[in-house]
């Protein structure tokens, strides 16, 4: 069997995830802060995206009812024909083309320009089943032999070291810089790639997470001009992972997307950058729903050509996704039906992180032995905790890491499912976890409490 | 870039459907019968499923709405909540464990134990994005260096081809016996692998496909006694694709499952063997639903184990997909309120494709130089076709098979695009093409003729 597969490491349904289900199922109360996956965890779904969904799926027998419109608001049949047009006859049952269905592209299209006042093509857009399949088909096509490298930040999603590990190319660690608010500094980078050339890697692409994940920090544009002109420089694809672009919530951050900058950014012309964004995050939330897209700027025809041939082997992505991703970047307006709804619905949830985001580094921070970078987007904080010596060897002894040890404990005493540090990668000799803030406040807050009493027990037990 | 994806090929989206993509945009009339894609050319959903699909999508808004009722059938609400129950209170929004919801795994064993009469388990279930991506997953984490290899059917569906290529593996050819319905004997398959070993391959796979794609047979029970034999002696592991089991129209035959013929063939106890299925095929040709299923049967716990954290990575196959899989396994019985409809619809496909598939087969045969095997199950003939001297000459000029040539050819004169033969893989010296029965009686039926006229303009244009 494959011992590519065999090395994969993915932390976020790992070991403690597997002792969390099995604590569950024995009847024990679990607070999955774990993943990104708000929906189960009380988060509801927006109504508008939802009554589009269903009625596209009923086709014919859904528009053409007579009934529809007590289901149904006008805004959504009309949205609802739309999408019908745009799948032709065949509706929501068929294989779309290969990089999704034309006028879904153009939806995503216009909503780039929108965004980042920059043209933006359909013909650059493939529509995929999450960011993780778009990234996955990248990582694929770029990397030919093991010493083609992919720099990626430490801490990271461990999506881009399982794969790197599954094609068996080189990962490159560049660390992010923990004191000033996860930074990438322009010495690092330059660094790690020269020490990568002496070992005879041929970097191929860079990873950024922007907004940060399992981090939390919002790079802002100088952040994002060394990186460009970094890879600028150096002809390296810049792989923008923007998945949380919605999810910003310090009131003096942005997000800026990485094609934005490098566009205004001078030596930046040619900058080669494949950005991805997903209906999983966001407000949406939408998970199940296996919807996203990525958008492929100043890449090399026949490599497009490429990753054209890798999607037409799966044929398409989920046409439910594609539509998923057509709603999110083209919402309801003002004046239509649902448009007061979907504000109501969505700002409930935009406030209801930013409350959490800001309750849950505040609380950790609080806790000796604790310190929280803060939270200012996507949807996590990666708090660094101090471990003692004892604790430190008796985690050895049992054969884990020691922030392992740590978040174990933590479930078993709380119930709180949380990642292990280690598991995103981190300097040596640090020790911490991610945790989410999706649950609803009713379940965080007092949860907050729980990671500070767990935290003085533990320190307790195992005082140096 | 990587050389293994450059190497890949994928024939059914290739170089002839990118013409007919381009003359349809110029106005022409394009007769699609270049893949499996049903509700592209016409075929109708099922009702029912689209019904249940919408319901479990529209969540409490849907299920507590005082007028559901107006728009969704009784037993579809009951069905809705029974789905509501299996995902949780996340519903369709959320991602699911990485195999998939254990609900909707129970419907696949209990369908699986019906249809084969001997116990299958949830636990050896993975739900998965169409039966592709269980495909790739598998043959993933199966092959490991460039001299593992797995056998394939020739002609074979070309998605086998394309992922060795791409996961740099080799395919070890077993020709399927043309004059003998396209069975594979025994002696071929013996020869193959003592090849094989000799130039120091490890076969670590064989895969059938059974109905057959592009060929169109349905295999015997002794045809799969010896397939299982050979597998099972050699320590290979049988990978079944049978995404067809629900498409067999020669009134003599029914489908078998491997599984069902392994563990009713003395010696075959041990065989390692995992099925595919899927809800692109069947009559429901739920293509953009993304939906399917693979079946674990004596696989090694390590390798499963990999197989999961493979599929962890992706998170989990699209829930849609995953709740179409368990009405294609559990669809309305006889007393729920929507039985009747969807038996007529059912049906109605059933009655259609068979129709159809008899006067494909009827009509090329009476061509002289056409010569086609039934169709027994599947949606797809394979004839062969009679080439002049002449037009292999003139297409080697052209730098194109003979094939390729004559799809080509017959896509300028007639507007009807299938898949040259070539692109499945064939004896040398034999021509053909793939083309699908699934256009509407009232375009396929004239397209019969058009065949015919374009083989008789084709071969005078060449004749030697």
């Amino acid at each position: 069997m494959s011992q590519a597969v065999r090395k994969m490491q993915y932390a976020v349904r790992g070991q403690i995830v597997m002792m969390a289900d099995k604590l569950q199922a024995q009847g024990k109360d679990i607070i999955f802060t774990n993943i990104g996956n708000p929906q189960a965890v009380g988060q509801r779904p927006i109504t508008y995206f939802r009554q589009v969904l269903a009625l596209t799926d009923l086709g014919d027998y859904g528009l053409d009812h007579p009934e529809v419109n007590t289901m149904f608001p006008v805004d959504v049949v009309e949205r609802a024909r739309k999408i019908r047009e745009i799948l032709g006859d065949s509706g929501t049952g068929a294989y779309t083309g290969s990089q999704g269905a034309l006028g879904f592209r153009k939806d995503v299209a216009e909503f780039l320009e929108k965004r980042d006042g920059h043209p933006a093509y359909p013909g650059n857009i493939f529509l995929s089943n999450g960011a993780s399949s778009a990234i996955e088909s990248v990582l694929t096509t770029i990397m030919s032999t093991e010493l083609d490298g992919v720099m990626v930040p430490i801490p990271q999603y461990p999506l881009y070291s399982a794969l790197i590990a599954k094609l068996t190319g080189t990962q490159v660690d560049y660390y992010l810089d923990e004191e000033n608010n996860w930074a990438a500094s322009k010495q690092t980078l330059e660094e790690e790639l020269k020490k990568s050339i002496l070992d005879g890697v041929d970097v191929k692409a860079l990873v950024i997470i922007n907004p940060g994940n399992p981090t939390g920090q919002v790079s802002n544009r100088q952040e994002l001009e060394v990186i460009c002109k970094f890879c600028s420089d150096n002809g390296i694809v810049l792989l923008a992972d923007e998945v949380y672009q919605r999810n910003v919530y310090a009131p003096d951050k942005e997000f800026l997307s990485a094609k934005k900058v490098a566009l205004e950014t001078s030596g930046c012309e040619h900058l080669q950058l494949i950005s991805f964004h997903s209906t999983s995050k966001g407000l949406i939330g939408e998970c199940g729903r296996r919807g996203g897209y990525m958008e492929l700027h100043n890449i090399d025809g026949y490599v497009q050509s490429q990753l054209f041939k890798l999607a037409s082997c799966s044929l398409c992505s989920t046409v439910s996704g594609q539509i998923m991703t057509s709603l999110m970047v083209n919402p309801p307006q003002p004046g239509d039906d649902s448009y007061e709804l979907f504000q109501k619905e969505e700002n409930g949830i935009f406030e209801g992180l930013k409350r959490r985001s800001k309750a849950v580094v505040e609380g950790l921070n609080k806790v000796d032995g604790i310190n929280c970078n803060p939270a200012e987007g996507a949807m996590y904080v990666f708090p660094k905790v101090e471990l003692s010596k004892k604790a430190i060897a008796y985690a050895e002894e049992q054969d884990m890491t020691p922030d392992t040890l740590y978040c174990m404990s933590l479930l078993e005493e709380t119930g709180i499912c949380v990642v292990p540090g280690s598991g995103f990668g981190q300097k040596e000799g640090r020790y911490g976890f991610r945790t989410t803030f999706l649950p609803p406040d009713e379940q965080m807050i007092p949860a907050i409490e729980l990671f500070a009493s767990h935290h003085r027990d533990f320190s307790a037990k195992f005082a140096d």
